[in-house]
């Protein structure tokens, strides 16, 4: 890490800017509120194990997102460890490989078997097609995304669970704040799960949820998250420490409190994006509809021949985009053995790209960005005349 | 979770305390200049992954403890899986039960046998000659703790793990800030794994770590707290997410600054029960030689026949002692269906009470306290006769 609070060196640079811009810097927008919170903990001297914090953030977020259980976890992994061995798996779970490693990591800690299935080219989301025929009997779980905040085909997977009589787990990284028809993400499938990342839309510095509707579910998912503790000195299960602290949920507390400007901000920034790379050739800009309020998400696609050479040259001049998810997981070392095909898959891992956005970057920096970019791709169509 | 910040309408009550006085209180000393250090993250908006925060720590804590390397984590139940993956254990691992239950907990979960051994009697730790009978083929690995932050028999048990050609992690959840025969505790066996939770005598809300003095270990060891990477696109094992954020980290440092005063305290509450505690038939304080410097726990023996009703008095009066560690892991319900037996853990688990100590109780707190335990025990002994 490296911070340059500098004016940039380079000719093309804009003094405001804080260098280097990275993809999705982290909302500060709750900082008085966070520092008023800190001080009640530290008048009472408790900073973690269902504090007050965690208690009114538990219930704030039961009630913004409409469902009956939010437990909070000290990260996302940690959720989706928590409702993987709350859930009693067993054998192959399916999930996709462009998404973030974490959800396979934690099925193969538990000595579970990952089942890697491709997306649907229009989504970007666990192609339903492809996962049914994956189903075999050994199969205990599906878990699809919604990638870049857009929900999935939630009906359709509810009703796939339901006919193989297998578990349902939602990955919500990116869609907190976001609707499925007009209802928030969170009630569906048997839980969803939720990172609080600084990265992310809504954060809590570091932090996750696991949201449902399922009573028995949510007592053992907090009693794992708490070593299985049923009382002061006796065990009912076996489980880890996956609490979120006080101090994290402070700052979840505060972040809901503006998460309305987070959003407006973020929305802002992602207009200007459409607007000004939709007068550039050679890149597309992932479509959000009236059901992804949170607008997180810059994610665009670059011709495969372009995007590592573009990644490059904004890195060059400290923007810091990402290739999202580039190699899929399934050609990640520990998965790459089993040689999978999936070509959907591998076509977005080489041409998706991840520009800064979220509610802490600029339109001049926006501007900026898509100045560099337009250049950029004008050159190399040129050059390949 | 109740807070009555009141004067406590009990006639003995100190008008000057907070009830519910409970046992290790979190140190609150550190507050402003945790305030200053997330200032500072504010302003940069970085408040995970690899912050200067964190790796400031870091290095304090390796100096401090003067160990190559410190590997921070988000709690101390995550260090130790941390570790017990990273140095790829299989089949049984050796540990004592009168403990916290979080070691077996993460046994289990990975799939390991925990094989619970008895205590020495004068020490409360791992018993050596016991230990040594448990050691089979399948056995990869011991875990000794240093029970209230005394050192077990570091020597002894570093030959028996070298003779047996299996690891050795020592369980230093109690220990942080202590020596064995002079050199801190931290750079023996394979590793060593503190906790940093809010009751502990250094604390960062939440929070843990490793530490060891070799290379390769601690390499793995950071690849596995941030889900395997290597590199931005590049894992080179699994791991999951168990970072410590910055705020816990910022806390850290302000910890570790006012960690001199945090223990001059704590010494000075320690040094009040003992010369107390001394007067009172009944009871008997755990004794700290010069290389516990911590005096963070304020352990005693209580007959068995008074134990519990004693606990039962103080909760009355809004003092939350505890027992600990009753039951011993070996008889809570995920364990108990193998019937151990382990004599000297059941007596201590059934005659060990936890009192309020640490640095943020008033010796007028003590005192109050002290004075309901020895009318409590006259009372007991007039009424067996």
């Amino acid at each position: 890490m490296k911070h340059k609070d500098l004016t940039h060196s380079n000719s093309k640079s804009i003094p405001t800017a804080s260098f280097p811009i990275h993809a999705n810097k982290p909302s500060t927008l709750g900082k008085e509120h966070f520092l008023e919170l800190m001080e009640e903990s530290f008048s009472h001297a408790w900073f973690s194990n269902a504090g007050q914090h965690c208690s009114n953030l538990e219930k704030q977020l039961e009630q913004h997102l409409n469902v009956k259980h939010c437990i909070l976890t000290a990260n996302g992994t940690l959720a989706m460890l928590a409702v993987i061995s709350s859930l009693t798996l067993s054998g192959k779970v399916i999930l996709p490989a462009f998404t973030f490693t974490s959800t396979a990591n934690v099925l193969s800690l538990l000595g579970l078997e990952p089942v890697f299935c491709d997306i649907n080219p229009l989504t970007q989301n666990l192609d339903l097609n492809e996962c049914e025929q994956l189903i075999t009997s050994d199969v205990s779980a599906i878990i699809p995304t919604h990638l870049w905040g857009r929900a999935t085909n939630i009906e359709a997977f509810e009703k796939l669970a339901k006919d193989h009589n297998i578990k349902l787990i939602f990955d919500a990284a990116h869609a907190f704040g976001n609707n499925y028809k007009g209802v928030p993400i969170a009630s569906f499938g048997d839980a969803e799960v939720f990172s609080f990342h600084a990265t992310k839309s809504f954060h809590t510095f570091e932090g996750g949820a696991i949201t449902t509707d399922d009573e028995t579910l949510a007592e053992k998912l907090r009693l794992f998250i708490n070593f299985g503790f049923k009382d002061y000195d006796d065990i009912a299960l076996i489980g880890i420490n996956a609490k979120l602290s006080e101090a994290h949920c402070a700052m979840g507390l505060a972040n809901l409190k503006c998460f309305g400007e987070i959003t407006r901000r973020s929305k802002t920034i992602y207009l200007l994006y459409k607007k000004r790379l939709a007068e550039i050739c050679g890149i597309d800009l992932v479509n959000y509809d009236g059901d992804c309020m949170n607008y997180h998400y810059i994610a665009c696609s670059v011709s495969v021949n372009n995007r590592d050479s573009l990644i490059e040259m904004l890195h060059s001049k400290d923007i810091i985009a990402r290739k999202y998810f580039s190699p899929g997981t399934h050609k990640l070392k520990p998965y790459s053995k089993n040689n999978i095909k999936l070509p959907i898959t591998d076509l977005f891992a080489d041409q998706t790209i991840i520009l800064p956005g979220g509610s802490n970057i600029t339109k001049q920096e926006v501007n900026y960005i898509c100045d560099l970019i337009s250049e950029f791709l004008k050159q190399r169509e040129v050059a390949n005349g």
